[in-house]
């Protein structure tokens, strides 16, 4: 028997402890002497459950016994799961973690020094929920060049978009639905704002470089600004609207952001509906991958967790040839990055925004039933002429292209 | 530096070259010694190529070399292909293959014989091309009951119905361009017969379930009696017809079968367009799991091969695990299958058509610019049932409904 721990017992800890309870006979087809949850580690009382009598509120008693051979860190947030995940390595024990924002923020430091305690640090359940995603990047993909990575990485945001798509409602009910059914947290910023979309792409983009993408400096957006009248444009003209985190090489520069796209209808992206979650991979040989799947719950989350147990139990040095230094990158300013961008102004100031972005319209993309506004789309332009030119005009939003 | 050779220096086996050439600096963050490629084995003539000299006829001596770590079997078929990589593996030396054939008829003894001798059979490649499947499968998803596989396996063929599709024209003249693009073999009958689909889902299944699920057990059926027609009839219905390997766990019964289906325009599975490849897994915790890519071409599975080769590099006994036992599991009886249908009889059959179909039609499907057929699918229904009550009407067509 295998013993393993979980600290913090909520959504996605009690998803794993589903998992490795309920597919036990799946998991002892690799472990054959079977995986068991020995502890619970939750200041919650949880009395009265069935489980209650694994709760434990000391982690000590955790890491001193040494049966415990794997933990599984589904806390969130930065403390106490850094220090616990620390303590944990620091005595042999391999952590498994669904928490993004940590393992963005002290991946490489954790990653050396379970390598140092030979064990293991692992995280596929920290981008795309149970897509499996950062093992193929880290065991399959190894012998690509990554130039590209490009993902609908928030649950939240394309379940909003999604209704406000194809229901044709706005973003303020939806979002109280999403609130209501749970796919929102009560305090959405970190949804909505695009912070869980960056903290994925700049974990993605450190594999994808094997440095240190921090999330701190990168360009993020959020979707809060996004209307019923942007679906129309975009609708109309067979795009859909889409927060993405998108990462590119070229060369040594590397350009990162998290921001609303509008995505061709067609796009493969596109696919992923309600709360999915889909990653496009594009390396040097094997050119365009997709992988799409439930970005968020607990029970994919929960399985995409125990995925890793198992291989940390099985070898608890995989984590070791990971690679991802704590050497951080910057990538390149947003201000000298190109894009395309979709516009709108007053109809009024038609004749300014003509003026102002003489030679870079692309398309008009005025509607009949908008009669108050003058849309259109733009040739690609770097941020700061685009900043620099949108300053002149009235605008009353504008929407990046993919 | 790790020695390796190549069996079979065709379309694939050049581009295995071409990645562990051109992608050195790639593979060296996983394998610092670096991987080089030592010998060729090939019958041809490849004199006056930059590879000459390391093009042998007589594998004794790569077999005889110790230097030699891992080989790619890149050579097709079944023979002299099983008999090189039986004798690879019993010298230890790991063998990694992109032959899908070969797999499905001799998986089980392979991994075996591999096991025995302390190295690995490893066979990302042998379905979906680059995408990676095979490991994600066999690494990421062992604690879930995987109760579903289905997928568009076969590149030639997809390439063909999205032709129809998209364009307009009729099978022969695009199963033409695509010989002429060297899409199609010349004899495409593995192809367009379903084959090579077959062959595929048959190894999907065989790790679905853990047991050795035969090609020669399955249902398969191929496109060549798709028409223009059925792409009008599904196109005015939201659908489009793809060629789908399907496989599905029901307790301990398994159904397998490989078929033209009528697949929704908004399905997943439909954004695989072209050449692209395209598998949905499900498992009982993580859900549904969508893998995209390019299916064929000498870099994707190229690329998928060398994957496959760095692991067997850094860890000898990595297909030890592998959950593929010899024991033969039968399918259930196509005959017992159910299913729903579209069907194509005459317009004059109308009548009788709805007498024998009575209470069994769903929808009726007839076009106004097709007056001379009667056009209807059905409930779902046993295979037998529909044989049956087909054969008592003059049937243009039938296809299955996804």
């Amino acid at each position: 028997m295998i013993c393993a721990a979980i600290f913090g017992f909520g959504n996605i800890g009690s998803g794993v402890l589903d998992v490795i309870e309920n597919n036990q006979h799946e998991i002892r087809k690799t472990l054959p002497e079977g995986l068991y949850v020995k502890y619970i580690l939750d200041i919650r009382d949880f009395s009265g459950t069935p489980y209650a009598d694994r709760v434990v509120s000391d982690i000590d008693i955790i890491l001193n016994d040494p049966e415990i051979k794997v933990v599984c860190e589904t806390m969130g947030g930065k403390e106490p799961a850094f220090t616990f995940s620390r303590k944990a390595l620091e005595k042999g024990i391999s952590v498994c973690t669904s928490n993004k924002e940590l393992v963005e923020a002290y991946g490489p430091q954790l990653l050396k020094i379970a390598k140092e305690n030979g064990c293991s640090y692992l995280f596929e359940a920290s981008v795309g929920g149970g897509i499996p995603l950062i093992a193929p990047l880290n065991n399959c993909l190894r012998q690509d060049r990554i130039l590209y990575i490009a993902g609908i990485l928030n649950g939240t945001t394309n379940y909003i978009l999604d209704r406000m798509e194809s229901e044709g409602v706005d973003y303020e009910p939806v979002l109280k639905d999403a609130m209501n059914l749970g796919y929102a947290e009560r305090n959405p910023e970190a949804d909505i704002g695009g912070h869980d979309t960056g903290r994925k792409i700049s974990i993605l983009s450190s594999l994808m470089t094997g440095k240190w993408v921090r999330y701190e400096n990168m360009y993020v957006e959020g979707i809060s600004k996004i209307t019923q009248r942007d679906f129309q444009y975009a609708s109309a003209h067979g795009y859909s609207v889409r927060l993405l985190g998108v990462s590119r090489r070229d060369g040594e520069a590397l350009s990162v952001m998290t921001a609303p796209f509008l995505l061709p209808q067609v796009h493969p992206l596109h696919a992923a509906r309600g709360v999915f979650n889909a990653v496009l991979v594009n390396g040097n040989k094997v050119d365009n991958l997709l992988f799409s799947g439930r970005g968020a719950g607990k029970l994919p989350t929960g399985s995409a967790v125990v995925s890793d147990m198992i291989t940390a139990a099985t070898d608890p040095t995989s984590s070791h040839h990971i690679n991802w230094s704590d050497e951080v990158v910057i990538p390149e300013p947003q201000d000298e990055c190109e894009n395309r961008f979709f516009v709108k102004v007053s109809a009024g100031s038609r004749e300014k925004a003509e003026q102002v972005f003489n030679g870079q319209i692309d398309e008009i993309w005025s509607l009949e039933e908008i009669p108050d506004e003058f849309a259109f789309t733009t040739v690609a332009m770097t941020e700061s002429d685009f900043a620099k030119k949108a300053a002149m005009i009235e605008m009353i939003g504008r929407i990046r292209i993919f």
